[in-house]
């Protein structure tokens, strides 16, 4: 096969490529991670470059225009390579490492709740290492060296009968380790309810062993270097998960994985690759090696845990959607080839059901929800908005599908909460102008997440739109932002000499409806649980809300286009990257790592399309807040 | 570098080998197997070779003549190819399958003996197959598959809190295999104490799973196919061990492996792939797949062991004799390359120390010597003499090394038990005449172990040997058998016309001296025991010889040469292999697998070359019987 040169600018980075290979993965082999929300099918146009020079096949053109045609944009996912070429990908279609915001923790800290949860649950971490000093062999004492050393282990770790498991690798350099070390080693364990594993053994030395805190999310991954010993965060980095050139969410991942199985390990390889990238920039910045990591912890929806094991998720999709596990196996990290100690063990949170994942027993964990007599709502809100309700004596979880929306999908100028995006804005509601608030304080290129709750909330309240979200063109004030187009109404919220840009900045009567959408897919799933339970919502003495979105929502907003719960602000709890929370206390507590298990087993999942109730629910809440205006009391 | 073409004769096979490969390694290769007994070194002689044409670089001659140099005979070790040969392997110099002896046990029968122990411990296999039927998922039923099908498991099987382990390997082919089964599965899972592994499921059927009983001997592999649920023995196999080629003895072979990675890499795989050989033979006999095999348990002395595993044995060979693992920690298949199940388990049986093995445990345990208040004697003789003493309350093991004497090695006409062996030998003590029983009632060729113990007591009787071994050349009968040569004495058990060769086939005063040697050295090896706990012969209640040798044994003999203790011949048994017995038996019974471990536990071994008792008594028992002729009664 013909392998041909294509130079990737403004980086000059020059990489081969078969002919035939697409140019979206021609970019990720150059390490130029492209935008690609369909997965490659070509439709929806997030992955425009631009070819500079040289020969292609042109597979398809989605939603390109003859004047970006003939201005050379083709989509990075339908051109192929055939001849040497020079491509140069724009900003805008590029997932950007440095835009992952990591605000919730800072280094070297624990937040002061996660430290009280340690507190409780105990700090006795799932990887523990242990210094040795072993009596020399003699014709009188001639023990066997692996009897030598698991004899002095037990004395000194009091483990009773608790069974240790010693690998065959690790068996195979024992004769040598201890001689080398003079029979002064340290040993390093993965220690479990079931039984201690050695996964290393080495020279003699005080130095701690190390565990990872994975999030394994559809869009960002996050890794944490956590000093075992200590509990200390070490370090952290993040970065688009690499799984993104095959589709923005986990639906066009599942269909791209169960093509054949080769897209199935190409997927698992994706997400592997991401995780030892940061792993390894982390192991740099910190003079380490991966034999000082001891100890995984990954937590992730239930796609995200499938496709990191390389198991076929193709029955998350299709209807009952069934995953393939819940609680997930545990296995030593060469299996699937992280950069840590070949044979430490790589534990995975277990999730509820295909639309509950791990990432939420996580969350559960760190929100302390089934310890306690009262009743608390915990929300993630994403593509999903996952919903758990409960208490010490009962825990209900269900999946409700929110849309893209709160994501930046599917909105006109959506994009996530990354530098130029509008995250508050004032209206008047006599001269609708407009005051923004933009992340970064850059010029506004879009709007996010919370952006669009804030904009939704304050078009309702200047009388721009109607409680069904309708654009009320007659306004009022007669501004010239508020205006129909051929197909749609839309209000300016920045003009385009604003936005340097070419077109002014909108947010559309469909992106209205989006947001409709999703927001009363949340609150009917909320309304749902509680009416299984028989519960009121003044019950809830606590609404915990996690997620990147859910950190920069306000409260008010929220509640006034009824996403979320009339209650006072009080009851309401922000935590952010609840999964990496979680992911971190396991790693540091036996204790907390039995109770997630126990969580999985515990939390009964209610599948939301069973029924009326929830469609009943889902339509009630296609108004602003709400169809049932005492639900509200507060915006009566 | 250069290939060549090597014809093999007279089997006219060619194989592809490197300039400069050995011609013993290029054989091998064309799986012809040559004697080896120095394992390469140009010593032993063992490995000639007749070069018929072409170029080779002679690194050695070893012991041959400038006749046989002459007549292009070579040593296969140390002639290197240079070019395209043709090259004949004489009988003498090949290992030849068919001769290894399966004497002990019939196809389809377990020995009364086992079928009583395993009564007594129970039929409950390491491995097991369930089948299960499962409900099929909907929206309201829908757990994962993994937790369907464990949940499942547990109910039927009545686990209890026993971990059930899913291999991650397996985990990747559930949701297919469930579904493609229709929801109607078997389950194949190893069954310990320490959880149920999971290692195979497929459609739901009722074939019975397949385990296999492995002796590793340092000489012969056999591999015995067990059906788990009647405990039939199914089909049998044996074969010399391919590590030969490597050496005779497990020193030459530890020195070999010792060298470099490369080495050890090679001499793990020869015997590994010398079990697959024996296994897909059988497999193809009773039309089976590798899948339907879902255990295996091994049995094989210290060395052999540390090497079927990969594991460096430097240092059982230097002082103090220190084995890796005495308890050795079992794995999945796959991580040897066996042709069964990959992720089915592989046992093998522990080991007391360097030199008293896991075929002693195995011997141990189908002796039943630690389940009464009778004291027992157990012995495996071969080129170590092993030696159990014990009963319920204690146990004691040693090792003496009586060198390859009762196996064949250093005695002139020696070989081992194979058709052509003289095993039996009457001489008239007036005449000297001598009527010979050969194995198989060949033309005699030479004299096997037991051949030897006959030969020497009936020497002794005779008086052409004194109690010391001298040959009394002045014998009353003048016969022309008993005769000195340039630097020996010797006697002729069969004239070359008899034995159809150009040599007579004779004892020498040194082949006495050796046999004396290797039984001073048993015999001191068991008084040792005895003195040490205070124990005399007389309250020995029985003596269990194991070992191929054992098998064919003259209790009288034995005992008028000294090798075994003056008690009536009632308390003697002959049990043949005992290791394999007892991997038999381990593989079939959960219980028998426990008390194995129990064993390895309670065994104190005693090292001989420390203090001065085991010299002193090897000393005494250089003589025929003993110098202390108060010990045999019988022969006073």
């Amino acid at each position: 096969m013909s392998q041909f040169r294509i130079k990737f600018m403004p980086e000059n980075r020059v990489i081969e490529a078969d002919q035939g290979t697409s140019l979206l993965n021609a970019a990720a082999k150059a390490g130029i991670m492209v935008k690609s929300g369909c997965g490659g099918k070509g439709t929806c146009g997030a992955c425009k470059v631009d070819v500079l020079s040289g020969d292609s096949l042109v597979n398809g053109t989605g939603n390109l225009t003859p004047e970006q045609l003939a201005k050379g944009i083709r989509l990075a996912c339908k051109t192929l390579v055939q001849g040497d070429m020079t491509i140069e990908v724009p900003p805008e279609s590029r997932l950007q490492e440095h835009q992952v915001l990591m605000g919730d923790v800072q280094k070297g800290l624990l937040q002061e709740s996660e430290h009280d949860l340690l507190d409780k649950f105990g700090h006795h971490p799932l990887a523990i290492k242990q210094r040795i000093s072993l009596s020399i062999p003699t014709l009188t004492e001639n023990s066997s060296d692996w009897a030598r050393l698991s004899i002095e282990l037990r004395r000194v770790l009091k483990t009773g009968d608790k069974p240790i498991h010693m690998p065959l690798s690790i068996l195979k350099q024992l004769p040598e380790s201890l001689r080398k070390a003079n029979w002064d080693v340290s040993i390093t364990m993965t220690d479990t309810e079931a039984g201690l594993t050695i996964t290393h053994i080495e020279q003699g030395n005080d130095a701690p062993p190390y565990g990872l805190a994975i999030d394994i999310g559809t869009t960002t991954v996050v890794v944490y270097l956590i000093n075992l010993i200590t509990g200390e965060i070490v370090d952290q980095q993040g970065t688009y998960n690499k799984q993104a050139k095959y589709g923005d969410d986990v639906i066009t991942r599942i269909v791209y994985a169960v093509e054949n199985e080769q897209n199935l390990i190409e997927i698992r390889d994706a997400v592997v690759e991401t995780v030892n990238g940061l792993l390894d920039k982390i192991l740099t910045r910190q003079s380490l090696s991966n034999m000082n990591i001891a100890s995984a912890m990954v937590a992730g929806n239930t796609t995200m845990t499938q496709l990191f094991l390389g198991v076929d998720p193709r029955y998350i999709r299709l209807e009952p959607y069934i995953p393939t596990m819940t609680n997930v196996p545990s296995f030593p990290a060469r299996e699937i080839g992280l950069h840590m100690l070949p044979e430490a063990i790589v534990h995975c949170y277990p999730s509820v059901a295909s639309y509950v994942g791990g990432d939420i027993i996580a969350g559960t964990l760190v929100t302390d929800l089934a310890n306690g007599e009262d009743i608390i709502l915990f929300i993630d809100i994403g593509t999903n908005g996952e919903i758990v309700l409960g208490n010490q004596d009962w825990l209900v979880a269900c999946a409700c599908s929110a849309g893209p929306s709160f994501e930046g999908g599917g909105i006109t100028f959506g994009m996530r909460a990354m530098p130029g995006a509008i995250e508050r804005i004032i209206i008047d509601p006599e001269t609708l102008d407009v005051s923004l608030k933009v992340i970064n304080n850059q010029t506004p290129v879009g709007i996010c997440g919370s952006g669009l709750v804030d904009c939704i909330a304050k078009l309702l309240s200047a009388g721009i739109i109607d409680r069904a979200g309708n654009f009320q063109l007659g306004h009022k004030s007669g501004s010239q932002r508020l205006r129909a187009t051929t197909d749609d109404k839309e209000f300016v919220l920045a003009w385009a000499y604003q936005a340097g840009g070419e077109k002014d900045v909108v947010i559309t009567e469909n992106d209205v409806k989006n947001v409709i959408r999703a927001k009363g897919a949340i609150y009917a799933g909320i309304r749902s649980l509680l009416n299984m339970v028989a519960v009121d919502i003044e019950m809830i003495s606590r609404i915990v809300i996690a997620g990147g979105f859910g950190n920069y929502l306000n409260i008010h907003d929220s509640v006034q286009i009824g996403l979320l719960p009339d209650l006072e602000p009080e009851r309401f709890e922000f935590i952010g990257n609840a999964s990496v929370k979680g992911a971190r206390l396991a790693l540091l507590s036996q204790n907390a790592w039995r109770e997630a298990e126990e969580l999985g087993r515990k939390m009964t999942y209610v599948e939301l399309s069973v029924g009326v109730t929830y469609m009943d629910e889902y339509m009630a809440a296609l108004f602003l807040p709400h169809t049932d205006m005492s639900l509200f009391p507060s915006f009566q």
